[in-house]
Parts: C-alpha cells; structure tokens; sequence
C-alpha cells in the first residue's frame, strides 16, 4: 500500500460531489444539492456547437494552451464594454476548465506551506479544500449569522499579522448568497493593496444579484494588477456546467506562473466550451436575454422556496431570502449534525440538500438548498419533506439527535 | 508582488505548449510540434455529439464527480472483453479531463517532498512538470540512444534505495516511440512489487504499436492493485483532443484519495467528450475501424518522414522508425542547442518542432517532429527543410551554434 500524500490525506470529496452520488443510489430522489439549473444552454448556442461537431474539425482538436485567440480578444472586449477596463488578451487572461481549474492553478501558485489564506465563512467548499491541497492553512472570517454579512475589521486584524497571502471572495458567495456591496469590495480592495495580499474574486454567478446591484472586482484590476486574481464562468450564465469552461483575469507576470498549472491539469480548456464561449460573446444581445430569464425564473423560484422553508418550521429556522446565487443555507431549527440530517433526508425524504458543516465555522446546523430546480420539483421536494416532519420518524430522529447532543 | 510558491517556481510550461504559441506568431508556419493528428474525429462519433447538442439536456450538465454511471459501467466492460480483467465501474475507475488530469492526481496523490520518481529518460515533459509540481524529484533512467531501450538493471539498483514511489512508463513512449516488450513490462512490474512502488501506466498511445505487439499494464491490474494505476485516453484513438476525456484505472482505496485532486481540478470530466467516449464504447466496429484507419495512414506517414530526415544529413542524423506513436526524434547532426535551433527552424523555415532538452537526460541535440500532419503537409515542411539546410544562413547557424559549444 503506497503513502498517500499528506495535503491529500488532509482533505474530503466535497459534499457537494458527495450527496448526487448518495442520491443516484436511492431511485426517484429530488436533487436539490449541486448547484446544476434545470435550464437548457440556450438553443442558438446548442445549435452552434452542434454544427461545428458536424462540419468544424477545430471543435475536437486541442486549442492553444492559454486557449483560442480569437476567444480571448473576445472576453478581453466584453470585458471592456461591460467594466470599461483594459485586459490584454495575449498575456493577462487565460481559458480554464470551469472556474474551478483556475481556483486550482491560483492556488498551487501562490500558496504553499506556512502561508494562510483568508475565507469568509461558511465558504464555498472547493477553496478550503485547494487552500489545503497547497498545503496552506484557511483562515475563516465568520460571516453574521442570517444576515452574512463580512466582519472586515476581523480580516484587517488578522491581515496585520502578515501570513495571509490570498483572500478569497465569492461573490456572490456560495453558499449563504452574500452579495458583498460597494462599500465591503472597495474596504477589501483597499486591505489587500496596503497588506500586500491578493484577492482572489470567484465571480461565478455575477448576473445573479436579485435585489441590489452587483460589484464586481474587475473594473478595479488596472489599479491592483498585483493584488487581484478574477475567475468567471460560463457555466451558470450559459447553463452549461458540463462544458467546464470558465476564465482568470491576472497579470502578466501571475498569468506566465499560473499557466505552468494549467498546463499540467489539463493542457488546454475542452474545445466545446470554448466554442459555446465564442457563440456566447459574438451574440451578446441573445445571451443576455437568456440570463434575464434565467435570472427572472431563479428570483420567483427563490421566492416560492422561502415560502416552503417557513412552512416547515419544526425543520428549518425562518431564513432571509439570499441576496445573490441560487442556494438558501436554512438553520435547522433542531440543532443535530448537518452530515447525518443530509443522509437521512435522501433516505426518508428521497431529497438531497448539501449538508453545511464542509462550508466551514459557522456552517454548521445548516443545510444548502438550491433552486435552480424546476417549481414543480421544488414544490414536491417540499411537500415530501412537509411530510417527513409531520411525520413520528422524523420527531424520533430529533430526540434522538437531541440526547445525543 | 506575490510570492511564487516553490514548486510552480520551479517548472516550466512544457515545450509542447510553447512551441505551438511561438509558431502562431509566424503566419503559413508548418506545425510537427503539438500532437495533434489531422484526423476528424469519426463522423459518426460527431454525429452523436451534435446530435445530443440539440435534443439532450445532460450534454451540458455536470456528471457526477468520477463521471457517468453508463459510461464508468462500459468502459469496465470494454477492459473485461479486450484484457480479460476485471475493473470495478463502481470504486476502480473515474473519468478525467485527458489523461493529464488524471496524471495530475496520480502526483499530487501520490509524491510529497522527499520522495523520488523515476522516468525513462527522455520522458515525456509533462510528467516532469507535474512531479516537481508535487514537490518531488525526478529520477532520470536514460534509454539507449537512437533504439531508445530501458536499462532496468539501472531501475532495480535505485529502486533498492528505497526513495521511489512512483516509476512512469510511457507506453508506447512520447518522445522516442518505444514500445515496451512483454518482458520488459514484466520485469518492470516484478520490481514495483518487490520494492513496493507504484507503476504509473500512461498508456494515450496504446493503439499505435506498429511493428511488434503491445503490451498493456492493464491485464496485470488483479495482481498488483496496490502497484499499479494505469490512465488511457479517447484523445489519440477519436482524435478528440480538444475534448479533454480520459480515465484511470486504480484500486478503491487510491481512487477515493485522486478523487478529492479530481474534485478540486475539474469537478467532473467535460460531459461532451463522456458522450464521445460512450458513443466509441457502444460501437466498437465503428471505433475500431477508425482506429486501424488511423494507424495504417500513420504507418505510411512514418516512413514518408523516415525517408525525409534521411534526405538532410546535414541537419540530422538517420534515426530508426519509431516503434510506436507518432514522433520522431532524431539528432541534430551538428550539436547545438536543441531550444534555440527550435526557434530558429520556425523564423527561418516556417517549421514548428518541439526542442528535446525540455524531455530531461538524453533529450538535449534532439527535436521531436510529430508524423500526424498530412503527406502534404509533411512534404511540405521537409521541402522548407531541405532549402533551408541548403542555405549559406544554415551553414552560417551551425558554424556559429559550433563556435560556441
């Protein structure tokens, strides 16, 4: 039996990965756990790519390894429409696979043992685990209970101290939905420059702040090259997660260290994507209008899940609506452990949510439940989970946790 | 500016990628760098693609983590009819962005600082790179100049050490096209038992062993689960490598631990590239069809460039056929500096190859030249060759490259 590497024994599957395998063993479960909309990519962008697999060789053929040139002109160009700053597509912006291979080449590059990386939290799940696969250690920043709101004067004092190199911000953030505002982007900013540390701004789901208007971290990049790293994706705006296309904005001479990554994890981001990408970025007016809908269709799923949520109080503790993404992170109203409470739900229920305690202080006694799904599941999903906790088990399996704890 | 961890400080991006970014800079330029054949991938494969581009939702979706379910189950079943072993679809094997995803978690899994990993020298770059990018050294077994045979006595003596975890074969080889015989791959194995490392099987050329049979890793799997892990790909065999789609083979225990790396590089294998595979698994006339239509036009190509490098003595000595995948690497006639001349054969004569010293002891005066360009396009670039070793610029190169040596 051969050693396992210590940065790999240190850390878990994500949960998030964990409970779609869970639930594929129990036939008829309503998956409420990974964060995959029930949206089609939109049809334009499925035809384009479907005629390119039909007359255009290049779709299945590796791309330049930082990705297509004429793709990276045309992210750099939206990136000047949308945020008016300069992004030089031959050297400050590469193709990755999904956001995800660009968090991973972000942080093999600029940690490594001794160094700390700064996380609100609960946080997204997948930067804990690369933050320790780099073998650094995460420190966490607790977001307010309910509200989520960032403790910035906690991360000054800790900043202060020196070890952190990277500060991560999803926004908005996954899993309490956070939408981080002007104020809060501007404040972090500023402690990265003067601390010396880099931001590294996760910008997966940008389009999808609901109720007040969303800050970005791009258009500041000119003033902070040295301090920021941004990811973006395809896979929520263009509902095409299994494409595993995303993008890193980064300076050049970060863009040069981190390539060295990518070239070892994947060589060069899978062509499709790249070509739904294009499509995406050549039809601007149509790919909007596809993330309006999207956005719409979320908000009013949002709001009829904030409804079942309250129906089911014994469950869950009343929760705000999110702000932004499309995940609730509910407390459950019975204390218990997330783990055990997310196992029996698929056993008793056959629903899947996201147990809370992986995200980290603070997620512990919380579910995340996402309704990206279609109402009509959304709607079953609740009335079976409504009916397990009207239900004797489920008053047995809260005693029983109870004694326990 | 941010620090630069250590072990990204110390590698590089591999030649392969370097090369193809430098050739697009020069306009009409013939590329023999990058391995990617001209080949389409076979129309009914596209097909099945487009096809599900327009009618299937699940195209653009994540799979689940280690991929899908049907997928997992028949590449299982193609193990058990083609090697007669069998691969638990469930706990033994997982779908990777490529082969080099799944390379990427075999390292990273498996090598920490301190230990050691050998490679037949020259090796193919990457696994280089992703050694060092696990904080490991490199331990370099150098194969026989021009018949490019191990020296396993060589390998048992540093085995016995004890600092080796992992031994990488690349088989057929990338760059110098060895195929391992029978024997060798035996012996090789009797020594990862006895001395308790683990083989890292990189089999992306298995189809294309041309003058004598090939030998896989994979039938020996029962006996040496705990030995063994073996990665194939769809890259070479569909001509999809822009699809990023392969998978590996290890036992329970060390596929939990690469699935976290897994998790935390790309989620799940591109879903478009899992389609390809399966529609290849469920035909296996048809794939297979392509497969021998592939190596037979690559037999001719061979000897096409065999017989061109032999035309220009001046610039490269007669080298033997590969035996296996696709490249040639001879040796520069003239010494000289292997990145230079690289870059030199690409301003002058329009011609991208890759440098050898990039591929570790015994690569430096060689280039690699890959035979999967068209007859013309081999023709083509063997002309540009031809006139430019003809040339007073040539004569001038060499004298000056011999001056300084």
């Amino acid at each position: 039996m051969a050693k396992i590497a210590s940065r790999v024994h240190s850390i878990e599957v994500s949960a998030i990965k964990q409970m779609p395998i869970i639930a594929s063993r129990y036939s008829g479960t309503i998956r409420l756990d990974q964060g995959i909309p029930d949206f089609p990519m939109p049809k334009p962008a499925r035809d384009y790519v479907a005629e390119a697999f039909r007359t255009d060789k290049g779709i299945t053929q590796y791309t330049l390894q930082p990705g297509m040139t004429q793709l990276r002109e045309a992210v750099s160009g939206s990136i000047k429409d949308k945020y008016g700053v300069a992004v030089d597509p031959e050297n400050e912006l590469f193709l990755s696979a999904g956001s995800i291979e660009g968090l991973l080449c972000t942080a093999l590059t600029f940690l490594e043992r001794g160094d700390a990386a700064a996380l609100f939290s609960p946080a997204y799940e997948p930067h804990i685990q690369q933050v320790r696969l780099a073998e650094a250690e995460p420190v966490y920043f607790p977001l307010e209970e309910g509200s989520w709101r960032p403790d910035i004067g906690a991360l000054e004092n800790e900043l202060k101290k020196g070890a952190i190199r990277l500060i991560y911000v999803c926004n908005p953030a996954n899993p309490t939905g956070t939408v981080f505002t002007v104020g809060e982007v501007n404040e972090i900013a500023m402690l990265a420059l003067t601390h010396d540390a880099v931001v590294v701004a996760d910008e997966a789901y940008d389009f999808l702040a609901y109720d007040k208007p969303y800050t970005s971290f791009l258009p500041l990049f000119p003033e902070m090259k040295k301090n920021l790293i941004v990811t973006k994706t395809w896979s929520k705006s263009l509902a095409a997660t299994g494409l595993r296309i995303g993008y890193v904005v980064a300076c050049d001479e970060y863009l040069r260290e981190m390539l060295k990554v990518h070239d070892s994890a994947v060589i060069s981001a899978p062509t499709p994507g790249q070509y739904a990408a294009l499509w995406a970025l050549r039809n601007p007016n149509e790919a909007e209008k596809a993330v309006e809908e999207f956005r719409s269709e979320l908000r009013r799923r949002r709001d009829l899940m904030h409804e079942r949520i309250r129906g089911i109080p014994q469950m869950f503790e009343a929760s705000t609506k999110p702000e932004g993404a499309y995940y609730f992170f509910p407390r459950m109203a019975f204390g218990g452990d997330s783990v055990d409470f997310a196992s029996t739900l698929v056993r008793e229920a056959r629903v899947s949510v996201v147990p809370g305690a992986p995200f980290g202080p603070g997620g512990e006694y919380h579910v995340r439940m996402m309704f990206g799904a279609p109402v009509d599941m959304i709607n079953m999903a609740f009335d079976r989970l409504q009916q397990y906790a009207a239900s004797e088990d489920f008053r047995a399996y809260v005693k029983r946790v109870q004694k326990i704890s």
